[in-house]
Order: C-alpha cells, then sequence, then structure tokens
C-alpha cells in the first residue's frame, strides 16, 4: 500500500466514526463522496421539512450540511477538533428537489488551529453560499 | 388600542404568517416567548436527533434556531427580508435535554440594511454561542 | 488597596507595556479612557489621512481601533492573547472631523479562548460599525 | 481594440479616480499589481510605524489593506459599492519587511450584492490571513 493511500484510509477511518453517531448528519441525508487529510466532499437533496416560511431552503440547513463538511475535513487529521467561529454568506436561495454539493476545503493549518472555506453549489454548479470556518485542535483524538 | 399594542400585534401577525409555513423551524421545536419590532426571543430542547458525531448538539442545529429568531426579528417590521452574512462563535457545547434560549436583538436599522446580534443560553444562563446576521431588507411586503 | 483596585492596576499595568510598543494605535491617535479586565473603551479623532477614496473614513481605519481595544481588553488578563477571527458590520460611515467611540466587551472566556464584542460610536451616540472578535490564549504572560 | 481591452481600461479608470483621493490606502504605500472587473492584486511592505504593540504587524493593518483590495475589486464593475460586513481569519503574524500580497477576487454578483475572498500572503507565499466581505451595489456610478 502507498503512503498516500494509507492517509486517505485513515480519514477515512475518522469519517466513519464520526458518521456513525451523527444523528443530526443522518437527517439531513448526507452522503459523502470524497474524504481526505484536510478535504471533504457530501452531496445532499433538499426535502419538505427543510423549508423555511417562504417556502425556500431554511439557511440553517445550509448551514448545517457545510458545518459537516466543515467538521469532517477538520477532524480528518485524526485530532480532536471543535468549531470555533464561522461566518457564511447567502448568494442564492435553495429550492426542493435542488441536489446541492458541499466541499471543504483546508486553507491553513497549525499546531491549534485550523481554517477551511466551505462552497455549497447546486445542481447547475451556481453557488448559493460561502461558509468560512476556524477549528481548534484539542490534543485528543478522535 | 393603543399605538404600541398595534406594533406588537402587526410583528405578531408577520410572525404567525411565517411560522405557518415554516417546516424546519417545527422540526427544531421552536416556541416563540416573545415577539416585536426588531426583536424576537424563544427556546427549543435539544433532542437526541440533534446531536453530531462526538454526541454533543450539531452546531448547525445552534445556528439554525439563531437564524430562524434572526428572521422572526428582521421580518417583524413588515419589510420582507433575507440574511446575507451571518458569523457565529461557540463557547460551550450544548448537551441533550438541554432547554437552550435564544435571544434576538436589532443593533442598527437602515433602509435597505438591518443588523442582529442573537445569544445563545442555556437553562443555567451559560453562554453557548453568539451569532451576528445582516439582513438585506426588500422592497416587497412580507 | 481593595481588591478590585488591585485588578485594574494589572490590566493597566498590561495596557501600558503594550501601548509603550504599539507605533500603529499611536498613529491613530487611540487615548484609553477605561481599562479592566475584558473591557476597554477608547476613543480617537477622525483625520483627513484616514480617508478612503470616497472622501469618508476608510473601513480598515475603523476596524482597527476596534481591533486594538479588542487586543487590549483580551490581553488585559495578563495572558497573551491573539486575534484568531473577527468579523465586523459596517452601518453608518465615519467623516473627518469625527470623534468615535470604541467599546469592548467580553462576552464569554474559556481556557484557551476569549469572545469580544466591540461597537464603534460617532460622538452623537450613533452606531458606525459592530465587530466581534475571538481570540486565542497562549500559556504565555505579557 | 478587442472587447476584454475596454473592459480592463474601465476598472482600471475607476481605480484611478478611487486612488487619486484615497489618503490610507496611500499611507499604507499599496501598490495595485492587477486590476479587472471583479478582481484586483496589491502589494505593500510592512513598515515600522504598520507595528503592534507585540512588535509584529498590527492586524489592522493587515485587514485595511484587504479592505482596499475589497473595495477596488467590487467598485471595478463602475457601480459605486460599499462593504456592508466582512470576516478576517489571523494564521500567521506579519513581520517587519514582509512584501505583503493581497488578492481580491470575486465570489458571487447579483444586482444589489456581491461577495469577495481576499487572501493576504507573504513573499514566501505563507497565507498570513483570509478576509470575505459582502458589499451592497448602490444605483450610483463611481
Amino acid at each position: 500500500m502507498k503512503e498516500q493511500d494509507k492517509t486517505i484510509s485513515k480519514a477515512d477511518e475518522v469519517l466513519q466514526r464520526m458518521l456513525a453517531k451523527d444523528a443530526f448528519s443522518k437527517w439531513l441525508g448526507l452522503e459523502v463522496d470524497e474524504i481526505g487529510e484536510g478535504f471533504c466532499r457530501l452531496h445532499f437533496q433538499v426535502r419538505e421539512d427543510m423549508l423555511n416560511g417562504f417556502g425556500t431552503l431554511h439557511g440553517g440547513v445550509t448551514y448545517a450540511a457545510a458545518d459537516s463538511a466543515f467538521a469532517f475535513a477538520c477532524n480528518s487529521h485524526g485530532r480532536l477538533s471543535v468549531a470555533l467561529s464561522t461566518s457564511m454568506d447567502y448568494l442564492e436561495a435553495g429550492k426542493i428537489g435542488d441536489v446541492l454539493t458541499v466541499e471543504a476545503k483546508e486553507e491553513g493549518l497549525k499546531n491549534k488551529i485550523g481554517v477551511y472555506q466551505i462552497r455549497i453549489t447546486n445542481q447547475e454548479g451556481l453557488l448559493l453560499a460561502l461558509f468560512k470556518g476556524t477549528s481548534y485542535r484539542t490534543s485528543k483524538e478522535v
């Protein structure tokens, strides 16, 4: 087995351990398409029970899916990491039936801190929202 | 009927119209305790299906409850308003059974833009998270 | 000397040590009006060399004054602290001659992390901007 | 003259009009290397009067340079645009003598709103900070 394969396996192992207990990500219907060190891409479909009072996707659902991708990406190195602070910019509203892709990418990694950007796009590649997150890396293992 | 009562009634009327269709806020179990122009306080209880892979409240759920309070507060003036950009700071993790209070307060209001701060505290008054949101006020009525 | 006085003296001692070398805060003309543990209030006057291409106060100057107040407040406990992530919302533009008050308040303090809100108002009490900052507390002394 | 050249000329014309009066960007010593619709790259050198109380680059200066690049990029279409809300993540401290590159890129553009990401790197390509900004596009021309 090559070095890179081992790394991906480790990130994948951490993901499986997290997903096994992640009840809310299950409710969101998140499907992880790719995982690696500092990276995660997943998708989910917008359902009726995810809508807000204006009949569009609730911003909290868009955020939550991004927050899960962020968590999977920042824990992928094996060190237990938690969200410290995040920001979200909304460009377009999601609609029922949309299949949204959520891609988390590590922008910087230090001993105690990691910074990630997450893009949420729809099935036509339209950017719905931009999420930025800072994680705190504890000394514990996941 | 006094002037203030009419104002509160209007904010309340907008809230009822929004809540009637807000499927995700229903799923969150949000109960609005107080509504007024530029203000909203609500609470909800942390359930098992709201937890993340570490067994604590998923940050996306905390955010979503704050986002709903933000939406109720910024639409309370009757002008259809949408979230443009938000930020969230996490201080403590929520736990199963916790009853969380979410309070949204208007910090500034201009013709096109509103700024709100939302505090999320638990049943002991401990601050779990701080949310800040900027809304864009369209020219449509809710 | 009472217990509280000693605390204020310590925060003040840290402030003096920081101010002594803070060249950019000096350029900004920041005058600290009050300092305490987790708190700082300062003011400065908008000069011509602080303006942007539209003839109003450059948003980076408003931010920088808030960032200094944040630094003074989060280091006031004596532990060397650095900014991790911040957010800023702009409501009104500052104008030449304005005297701006910048008040930093601690919202939460944990072993490794602190969260602060900073309000920037003008001489008429009008809110110009809202800043939120998260600091990382190292184990070193200031 | 080709179509693209005309576009670049327009963005460049707006930039020149903004720079002519931008006193604070002048103080920062900003040199614009490239400008286009929705894009700006500039650099500046860290001077002694830009340092904070710990002898490193004041976070407000890093932010201000990013804020200028953001302003040049979001006004490049010719519509007068102002910053609504921004966020900043700090990864590494700038040092005296460093030559910092600031690159602003448009992530989304709508009728009233634009979203931009700005990366600040040093002469070795190390990422110092990440800035995200949302602008409000007025109906006036620059």
